[in-house]
């Protein structure tokens, strides 16, 4: 019954062992994961390169484990490289995205009345690191305006406020965390090379599910987190830093020793390599985790993924779409695999308790998530479902069910 | 024969069964591992609690597993508090101590001009932070002078330069990562209190060994590794700030959608709790092995640890005092357990590497890593070796006995 007369009947990327892939995930047999654009679920070589690291360390010691690792961590730089099109130097481990962002913003010497010029949709910790920068430093937030059919930014308007106002930075989020639009990253990128300015990237949901390479967007500086659609741990993220800021002499405000050398009591000189955005002491283990969860990306393949993952949750929008008490909320014209919508007869906590009764994982965004979607949408809640390449279309149509049949009257049905 | 006619033949500390706690770690069956100064070896509970956590991500997904273990998660701040003798809310998680240093340090204003008065046996890491912020801030760093003796930093000459020149920030390291100096920071606190100064210590390299108790400190701030002689996860720290600096508004510069709400488009309020220097993510599997770490060490007594292992050390040093090659460059009344030397006839990597193929784990230092004390001390290098409480007084002798056999002759025994 549930595939019939369906545009995706047919898988929509045969390329894709999903069987396999299947196997090779333990949740897939407990779970019918879709958060993960909360937490991606771990292929079996992530968790046994960490579980297997953190053996080593306990027989032979921290850092005579990491040593021994040498190779296996050194390559956690030059598979993030091969992921985005960049070279193993400019890439820096991370504990979390959101570090590897503040890391980055805290390398720019900001004056009073320096422009950050960011969108409607950023990711609500970066609005508040810019927050925080105004109230410490000065700075000037504007927000590039949507298009009024809500496709995102409107990349003109925002060219023209890069001319008029030279922003000291401009800062886009690539997928925000509560919807699944996908902003026109390369297109403001040129404007930014043109224009010659200072551009970050927050590709936290976008990297693991879409392509990303820093040579198209075009951007000086790209964050994101490895726990997501890269399905790597909880606990790892990287930053990218062009060379060519690597070679100007960006550098973080606070570096550590493993960034720089202390040459002298009064001196010290950074490293070369994005490495000064790191610290001397890693989560091993994680760091093995991620290298392991991006050569597995590598090898299931980008392309195939990014035709697979935002089609399955188009079919689950198709599906949820005439459902009752159902209002999606993504918008755009290509919307990425996280799929919001708001129920109007629930609370948000019940709803997401119904969901997690019937095995499904997925997630909750508030109106204090996105302060500006959210009054666009006049939406005090949503919920969040985002599957990924290895769920199946009969997951998703199970999910879309279920998920209808809630909707359809309050809880307990008593209203 | 090696405990002949030693100060150590009885066990210093008859409250620790030795034998339990050595089966409880799996590194003791494989290594003599006396760079716990480095990253300590963990016991059975803590890979169990990393391992186990790991898995259930797997099984059931990222988010849904620390939800599931909110309860353990907790029980980092609470186990944390009890060891250092605070509250839990005043106590952060961070992946690194450096990581929570340099928040620590965000959070303060500074302007051109304001001093850091700090000793002349600080962290490098916390040297180059501070150098970074003489650059971009124009700070002025200070160093107090040290007792003639090497004792350590003079505190009366300390508590002059505070009157005299009312330092923004006096930060002091307990213990340095290049010698078995502890520095009297209980002394130096009570000058801060008096002057009301903000005053921040790195314990890195004290807990877990010695005892710490913020309020005989009397600092405001403190943070340490959870990895050194805590012997918890690599990748894990923390971060104390006072109540009295939480209630006055202290906050990181960078704050996240965990550590404050954004209320309203262009507002956001930091949380009540120390809670404001953690970020959104966290790396729940080493949260939880840090909260069996604390535990542990609660159990085993931070009292009897704190008596054994630096007499282990002492014995040590008495054992190397006479080695001819050996120059031990330890000073200070009642030194840790770091026990730091100079081989004449060797260079550091050979010398380290022959340790090595004895199974002996130990750490070198550079003078990159010890500006004012090398200098002072006239090496280029040191070896370090730091036994801990699960070390045995057979394995200190082993150590000593190759030590000094070693040192004797240049490598190869042609020099």
């Amino acid at each position: 019954m549930k595939n019939e007369n369906s545009a995706f009947t047919r898988s929509p990327e045969p390329l894709l062992d999903l069987a396999a892939l299947r196997a090779d995930t333990p949740g897939c047999e407990s779970v019918i994961h879709f958060n993960n654009a909360g937490c991606g679920l771990p292929a079996r070589p992530v968790l046994r390169a960490m579980v297997d690291h953190l053996h080593l360390e306990a027989a032979i010691g921290g850092y005579e484990a990491s040593a021994a690792r040498a190779a296996e961590v050194a390559d956690f730089h030059a598979s993030v490289a091969e992921l985005i099109n960049a070279r193993p130097g400019t890439i820096a481990f991370a504990g979390s995205a959101t570090h590897a962002y503040t890391k980055a913003l805290s390398a720019i010497d900001f004056r009073p009345g320096d422009v950050v010029l960011t969108t409607r949709n950023d990711f609500v910790s970066n609005q508040i690191a810019f927050l925080a920068l105004r109230r410490r430093h000065g700075v000037e937030i504007v927000h590039a305006p949507d298009h009024e059919d809500g496709s995102g930014v409107d990349v003109e308007a925002m060219a023209r406020l890069m001319r008029a106002r030279r922003p000291r930075l401009v800062a886009v989020t690539h997928v925000p965390t509560n919807s699944g639009l996908v902003q026109p990253v390369a297109e403001i990128g040129r404007h930014c090379r043109e224009l010659d300015l200072l551009y970050l990237v927050d590709a936290c949901q976008s990297v693991g599910q879409l392509r990303v390479d820093v040579e198209e967007i075009g951007c000086d500086l790209l964050t994101a987190t490895c726990r997501k659609f890269l399905r790597g741990p909880r606990g790892s993220g990287f930053l990218y830093v062009s060379e060519r800021l690597l070679r100007a002499g960006f550098e973080p405000l606070f570096i550590d020793m493993y960034g720089a050398r202390w040459t002298a009591p009064d001196a010290y000189r950074p490293v070369d390599t994005a490495a000064r955005f790191e610290e001397w002491e890693f989560p091993y283990a994680a760091v093995l985790g991620c290298a392991a969860a991006v050569r597995y990306a590598l090898e299931v393949g980008v392309e195939p993924v990014a035709r697979r993952t935002p089609a399955l949750a188009a079919r689950l929008r198709e599906r949820l779409a005439d459902a009752p008490g159902v209002r999606l909320l993504d918008r755009g014209r290509a919307p990425a695999a996280l799929v919001t919508f708001a129920v109007e007869l629930w609370q948000a906590g019940p709803f997401k308790a119904a969901l997690d009764a019937q095995g499904i994982n997925s997630a909750l965004s508030h109106r204090e998530f996105a302060q500006f979607d959210f009054a666009d949408k006049d939406v005090e809640w949503c919920l969040r479902l985002s599957p990924h390449y290895y769920n199946t279309e009969d997951e998703v149509d199970a999910v879309a069910d279920t998920v209808a049949r809630l909707a359809r009257r309050a809880p307990g049905g008593v209203r």
